[in-house]
């Protein structure tokens, strides 16, 4: 695996692969009172951020330091982008100063496939990591969710999740539909008509998974909440991108909560062991409830815990690579990757 | 000590151990040709800040790394924050991403402490650190200003310290008064009435210090500043908020520096050995006079150096603890703390 | 050499040590798995930038964490500088806070001489590298155009270069015109008279560079960017500061990229083996035609990958120091430096 773009690239085993490197190093970490792992030492990261995040970027500056890489933020207002400077010429220029991967997030759908064209290729290619890019995909989002589902739900293969709320603009709706159809989960989006993105049917992972892997999931839409929500086994509430509320989206602010919002009343219909997760950060009141957002089957925070040890798995899969058939290169086994056992 | 919150929290003996910690990290870096010791490798720090800062940010990001800390930056205005994220919510991510510590800047009052009642509870509760909130307090300030009198006149108990200026908006202020009577100093405050907060009369530590601890100092009022100074050990400068001034608190500019600014004259009639901080930053030619801001009895330089050992002390002891009656787990033996001697 | 603020400082053979060191850097790190040296252990690094810059202050960022010192970044817009702060209280503040060397970028000329005048005095003195002052100097910079050079021409003494475009408001153009007379090269500007520098005709290195130092090139002002480019070596196009374009300085912007743009068919009457540089960021379809950028003629990346070079030789040979008729104590010998061979 050279570059992490797209969950539509990845087949079930690969999915797979990454959610086991990330259960690894969170036993890894688990034991020790240092954490700090020499696995990444001499490599240098970049975070190229042209939109605002708290936790993608610091979770992947986290992920980085713990693993002892270098690890270099740029944020688009202090960079060169100012100057004029194309994004291919920036990228060239990181990986011309010794970039052994760029963690990249940009407000147009595809620029990270497009930096990985320009940087990615041939001998002297370097990592691409996508942190999200316009509404087309956040894949590390989708894997920190799949490693929270399983490890609460048990397992993924024939469980159902609903999908709510802003659909239309969400790159994580997306990365997380293509992930969950292919290890056999059957997913449910509910929105209103106009928040719903078109040629959402096809959000299933064509992968075929070879022998073994679990048959694909279905995605089905609803616009009935209560409905949808009826036997899930976990719901994921959706950030409402406020600043697009009352204009022309929704009716309003509060018909929206009342359709849309995860209630008290709804969180108690849920089955039992359901749970609630929300990729963050959360407005409260709006798409989610004050006291259900706090709720012990709420997730939210072990989602965050799972996205450092998600980076982890993708920085050290792309940067030093894995043999799924040996147990020694994995995280496991990660002091002898560097031959550095500080 | 689980956080540092303020010194109202804190005892005469509590608040010379970290000032003894302090000295002890100064020593310890005097000595080496490599400031870097291996105290926190492995604890991974965030700055949390929401307003600006040089001093302060750089002082406590310098005092993580050179105890081998993984520091990480956050402001404000890169931050979820803008997305309208709560900041409950943004604590709780930073502790499920895997903050050890939270070093917090806010322009709210109390805003540290909420912060730690949320993220620094029970068994998987982090440290907080209070890097100033609002007009309340700042206690870090208040120790490398109590480091640096301390190193500077001997001892603290006896002397008489005369803080001046913007009282009313100042957390240095009330930090000061706060930890220096617990020390048996005497404070006066010199302000226009205007500037002059209610019930500063109370600004005094309120813990008896238990046995062999100084008598509490006293807290006197003053509005002219000559009269003051005659005979005090110290003279503290505040910052004068600029952006205030003119606008009903003083008459003017002009006359604000002839009352409460500090002239050549008055520095002249100082008694012998007595210095004068400022917290910084100066506005040379209105709180100071440009000369007097570089002569010797002038010990800005020193306190801002005293800052990354007081912070160094602050973090090692919220991190990894000390007992104060056994020297080997302080600064002089902080090499077995985390059992790695490089 | 305890600072690095202008070429017009260095003489030939100061120069020339320093493009060695580079070379040397980049032959250690050519052979490392894992780009770490543990060189600059224990020292902390401070990059204040007063102007935005992607390239520059990640170049010297990865420079000084390869070399394992601890790198803060301070930018303007979140400094005390809002406060009103003087430039001479913030460098005193970071030499205080325990600074080891300052990389300053500042709008005035000559802003980084003051702060080494301010901070760089005596035994408590710490280095002051100049990361661009105003319209003045940027000299490294033209440290890693001059190893870029030396290393595809194979030798500079003799050789020819062009510098085409905005003379006027350029330390690059500047430090480059002082460091290659000083070993020999002859220059030639092009540019609009509008786009001139006064005076230019005198930055010609003034230094003699004792027994055995090249003749000092010479400095010739051109107007017809065809007739100086025939027979160059090296073409150096200069990045068009886009906002003063046809505000009287130029006729207009086609005007500008007709006479002074590199074109293709400019390129393809360069001789045999001349190459093309610009310092960046580049706009494409101004200064430089877009398939010209991406010639293989052009060097720009090779550049981006020299600064690192230059940036590790400089805070090394400011920071560690280096005794040129020793060659143990240069970047080959480099563990020796610290006494720490990891």
């Amino acid at each position: 695996m050279k570059h992490l773009l797209s969950i539509a690239d990845l087949d079930a085993s690969e999915i797979t692969l990454l959610l086991d490197e990330a259960d690894r190093f969170a036993d890894s970490l688990r034991d020790r009172e240092v954490k700090k792992l020499p696995t990444l030492r001499g490599r240098t990261v970049f975070t190229l951020f042209y939109e605002n995040s708290t936790r993608t970027r610091s979770s992947f500056e986290t992920a980085g330091k713990w693993m002892s890489a270098d690890v270099i933020n740029i944020s688009a207002s202090s960079s060169s982008v100012k100057k004029g400077e194309s994004l291919k010429d920036t990228a060239l220029t990181l990986r011309a100063v010794g970039a052994d991967a760029i963690i990249m997030r940009h407000p147009s759908s595809g620029a990270a496939r497009q930096v990985a064209n320009w940087v990615g290729q041939g001998r002297e290619g370097i990592s691409v990591l996508n942190a999200g890019d316009g509404s087309h995909e956040h894949p590390t989002q989708a894997l920190l969710d799949a490693v929270t589902l399983r490890n609460k739900l048990g397992t993924l293969e024939g469980s159902h999740v609903v999908i709510v709320g802003d659909i239309l603009h969400s790159r994580v709706a997306r990365s997380n539909a293509l992930l969950l159809t292919a290890l056999g989960v059957d997913v449910t989006f509910v929105a209103p008509r106009t928040l719903l993105a078109p040629g959402i049917e096809h959000w299933i992972n064509p992968s075929t998974g070879g022998p073994g892997a679990p048959a694909t999931g279905t995605v089905r839409i609803s616009h009935d909440m209560d409905e949808a929500i009826a036997g899930a086994d976990a719901v994921m509430m959706l950030r409402v991108q406020a600043e697009r509320m009352d204009g022309g989206f929704f009716p309003s602010h509060r018909e929206y909560a009342t359709r849309y919002g995860l209630s008290r009343a709804r969180l108690d219909a849920l089955k039992d062991g359901a749970i609630v997760l929300h990729p963050g950060p959360m407005l409260r009141g709006m798409e989610i409830n004050d006291s259900v957002a706090d709720a012990p089957q709420t997730v939210v925070l072990d989602q965050v815990t799972a996205g450092v040890h998600v980076r982890m798995a993708a920085l050290f899969t792309l940067l030093v690579g894995t043999d799924s058939t040996d147990s020694t290169s994995s995280a496991a086994g990660i002091s002898s990757a560097s031959g550095d056992h500080r």
